[in-house]
Parts: structure tokens; C-alpha cells; sequence
């Protein structure tokens, strides 16, 4: 299959506007199956080592289940709130939105027990994979109007045990999804200028480290 | 912006003609600036955890360099190869295009000395979004007809010494891109039944571990 410039295009705006979507933003319009199907076809099509395809999803709409995720949220976010304590901008912020959205998806790794092609000498590839896999939910979700939240503050054990998964599987991410009515300009964290933005020429290298 | 079922049948066609490319694929045809920009462009909107953007970028087209870590792979396939004594379809595989693809990119994780937002109780995340900006890189590089070649059979240590990357930074992926002919149909490892499909049916749980 061949693409076009204009295909090119369609996909470097997709990425421009997909953002990191907090409760604040999500209404509480279900998610039709078909949507969630593209979403999860998407993540079936990543790469991964070895073929290994080695993640799994759990779908979460339960009210006691998210009540639940939500004060793990809460819990671990206090520790992080005296960690910035000294960057008032912090407090004010709404990282997740576990109890808006309608959606929440825990995405885990299932390590395989036999050797794993292209695993041999970097194990971290599994974990990466099912990276790749969440990138293309959140890439499609956006074409859809839907917004998804990567909620990293969170205690996995703990996370892993409220859904009952059994060991040695990992939480990679705790994703929110909804649909949204405005999807910010550009990240939030950018805008309240919390971090810059980091020019392509200061993180390029030519051959070895340092030079251009 | 508002996407269109025209743009998510886009999306989804680019996600499944995405392939890994080893070095039987890669033409020699050298990759124009403007092409590699937008690689890079797709690579940078990427998502990242408390928009710390962690990630560097070494462009390698250096022959001697590209040497060195090809002979760091052979070694590092040498033990895999031992792995996998009992299936001899490994040794007959092409896992690499390290010489034959025209461009190498080392892709680099920099770990942050202040603490990351979002990264206060998962320490990965960091490592993550630089996945999140790789799969961004072949999404993109596939409009444009460019294959990419994730090289996992790598001993990190010796690449990161051989391009003279400082501690702490991590190497996160060791890609190969090229202009491709012809993308397979289907990936390599599924085509000769190294491991099969997984269906969505046998991934999917519903609230808790177990329940469909």
C-alpha cells in the first residue's frame, strides 16, 4: 500500500492534536462499541518483540472499582504534592480523571515464561511494546473525538490488586477515556509553562553524542 | 480540529501497513532532509510525562560506527542464537539492518535530575514517553515509505560507550530506516508461525482480572 502527502499530512495533525485529557474535560457521553473497538484494533496492530503481542485490557466502568483507583490516585498524590511543595502551580492542577470519565482501561504486560525473540539481551522490551500498543489508542481515540489520560500517579500493587491480576503481570498504564467537546490548543503543562518546549536542534546528535 | 471517518480509516490503514524492516528490505537510496524532519516532528509531539520531553536523538551514517555495532549485535546474537537452539527457524532470520539501512537513529532516554510530574510513583514513565515518540517515528516514516527497524539484540552498554553517550542516559531503541520497496503483508514472525495471532476476545477482561 502506497500514502500520499495529504496522508502524511492527516496523520502529523492527528498527533499534533492528541492531548493528555484530565476529568475536567470528558463528558459523560458512553463510549459506543464500535468506537471502542477501532480504539482496541489500534493497539492490536503495534509492534511487538518478537511478535509476542503481550498485553491485555481491562475495561473498567465499575463506580466501586474507579472510587477505589481514585484514592490510590489521591493517596499517592499527596506524597507527590509535598514533593512540590515548593511549586504552588502543582496543587492546582487536575492530573486524572479516573470518576468522569466513562471509561477507564488498566493496560498490562503478560510476561511470556519462554525465551522471547529480540528479548535476549534488553528485557525492557516487552514493557515497550505495550507502550507502542497505548500510543496508537491514544492517536485513534483523537480521531474519534475521544480523549484518553495516562494516570501515572498511582501505586501498581495496589492497583493490580483491586482488579484481581494475578503475578507476574504489570500495570503499564491506567488510561481514562471520553468523549470531549474541546480538545486544548496544546499540552497544559506547555501553556502554564510547568516545563518549555524543547527545540529538535538541542536534542539531535550527528554520529556520536555532542555532535551536530 | 475535528477528525472525519475518512481520517480514522487513514489512521488505522497506516497502523496495519506499519512493519518492522530488517536489512533484505532497505534500498540504499539516501533519506531527504525534509522526509527525516517530518520523522523527527511526529517523534516530538509525541505525549510525555509532565511534558518533561526526555528524549535525544543521535543520527548515525557513519560506516565505521555502524560496524561496531554491527558486531556488537552478531555477539549478542550469538547467545541468542543458543537460546533458541531448538528452533532453527532463528538462525535462518534476518533480525537487523544496522549496514544496509542508510540511516541508524539512537533514540535516548535523559533522565531529569529534578523530579517529573506524574513520574512520582511510577519510575518508568519517563522511559515510556520515549516509546510513545518511537511508535510516532514508524507511524510516520511508513506514509513516507520509509521502513524502520527496531534492533533489540544489543548490548546497551557498548552502544551507548561506542557513540559516546554520558551517564545517566539510557538507550531506549537502536532503529534502522530506510526507503522501502515493498512492505510485507504481514509481519515476518506471523508469516512463518514463530507465534501466532493473539484475538482481542482472549486479551480483554471486564472490571476485574478473569471477567468477560
Amino acid at each position: 500500500m502506497n500514502f500520499t502527502a495529504k496522508n502524511t499530512e492527516t496523520l502529523l495533525k492527528i498527533m499534533h492534536a492528541r492531548r493528555d485529557v484530565r476529568g475536567n474535560s470528558f463528558s459523560d457521553k458512553i463510549i459506543e462499541k464500535e468506537k471502542l473497538e477501532f480504539i482496541l484494533e489500534a493497539a492490536l496492530c503495534a509492534p511487538s518483540v518478537g511478535y509476542s503481542q503481550p498485553w491485555e485490557f481491562v475495561l473498567i466502568d465499575d463506580r466501586d472499582i474507579k472510587q477505589n483507583i481514585h484514592k490510590n490516585f489521591q493517596a499517592e498524590n499527596e506524597k507527590a504534592q509535598k514533593i512540590f511543595k515548593e511549586r504552588p502551580l502543582y496543587q492546582t492542577l487536575k492530573l486524572e480523571g479516573i470518576l468522569e470519565a466513562p471509561l477507564n482501561i488498566a493496560v498490562l504486560y503478560t510476561p511470556q515464561e519462554s525465551p522471547v525473540l529480540g528479548m535476549t539481551s534488553m528485557d525492557k522490551m516487552g514493557e515497550y511494546s505495550v507502550v507502542c500498543a497505548i500510543e496508537n489508542m491514544w492517536l485513534m481515540a483523537r480521531t474519534l473525538d475521544i480523549g484518553m489520560g495516562w494516570v501515572s500517579i498511582l501505586n501498581e500493587e495496589a492497583v493490580l490488586k483491586e482488579l484481581r491480576v494475578p503475578q507476574p503481570k504489570k500495570l503499564i498504564a491506567y488510561l481514562c477515556l471520553g468523549y470531549v467537546k474541546k480538545f486544548a490548543e496544546e499540552p497544559e503543562l506547555k501553556r502554564l509553562q510547568w516545563e518549555r518546549e524543547k527545540k529538535l536542534k538541542s536534542l539531535l546528535h550527528l554520529n556520536r553524542y555532542g555532535a551536530d
